[in-house]
């Protein structure tokens, strides 16, 4: 997505670690005209595809998540990467490695909310290694509902959580693809 | 808002020790219909006043934030509740005490995403001590930013939060104030 890429090239950053600074715009401080142009771009590319539930983690998935549910009239569901007193009843888990807070959470979705009638849409800000959207397919699983696919604002092309994704016949449409980024030179090339 | 007590009195449950869960249609998952009509609301509720952004607080405010930040034409910054590698730079912080997880929070924003110019409407979904809007106002000041106001989605009457606020003069719109509730019975009344 020309726009995507375009905002990455102007205010993304590149830091230490092959980590991609989007803060400004995407996460942190959210530009909310961006995400309507996200939500309208992955409504046409999973427009051929049943989505009655939108699914995603926090908490920088919330926005992106809650906007794209309106071109798809879907209600969101945000998986919890902690136990609270308000959340009661039976809950599916899985657990999460996190590659930004190097660490590993337990990751929940109250039951009542992921059934075996929902076809849902995964949507998340970044997929690098897979891990949280692995975590998200197997919340999905033990509910016995349909994963529909899976939305990515951007994706670390040169790592390999799209390409097992892509080879298990899932359907994964990345706004922005990464192909390599340099700290040093600051440079961002796209596949 | 008629249209939010209604939804709490089908939907919400009340549990022991003042906790009303409304985690089916507000948290956890979220009515993003319902979600505009609150946002619309808040609009006509602040249509006086000057507002070029929007702050909450992770998790469960940002998809409130995000949608009614449409009719604002503003970008959305959320507070976070823990330091990560991807936060380097200056940091506002402040500390929160959290009823829910029964525990104290740091609380950032870059300070790049506050300043002087702004004129900042909070946006949360639960007021009851307050604790949670009072860090973000506090954040708020640290920048020299004007607070334009504060929206809440359900403030519990009963406690102090609310009116200390009003006290203040700050501009604070809640879209529902519930004036007690009992667990035993399952009754919501409103003010």
């Amino acid at each position: 997505m020309r726009l995507l890429e375009e905002r990455i090239l102007k205010d993304g950053t590149v830091k230490h670690g092959n980590v991609l600074k989007v803060d400004s715009f995407l996460n942190h401080q959210m530009d909310i005209g961006l995400f309507n142009e996200m939500g309208k771009e992955w409504k046409r590319l999973f427009e051929d595809v049943e989505v009655n539930k939108i699914l995603t983690i926090e908490a920088s998935g919330i926005g992106l998540a809650a906007i794209a549910a309106q071109y798809f009239e879907a209600p969101v569901v945000f998986a919890k990467k902690t136990m609270t007193i308000n959340l009661d009843g039976e809950l599916y888990t899985t657990r999460v490695q996190s590659f930004t807070h190097q660490r590993v959470y337990n990751v929940v979705v109250a039951k009542r909310f992921l059934s075996p009638e929902d076809h849902v849409l995964i949507i998340d800000d970044f997929l690098a290694n897979g891990c949280a959207i692995n975590g998200l397919m197997d919340l999905i699983y033990q509910a016995g509902a349909t994963l529909a696919g899976v939305g990515i604002a951007i994706e670390k092309g040169f790592q390999d959580g799209g390409r097992e994704l892509r080879e298990k016949g899932i359907k994964l449409e990345s706004l922005a693809i990464i192909k390599g980024m340099d700290d040093e030179t600051g440079t961002i090339e796209f596949m």
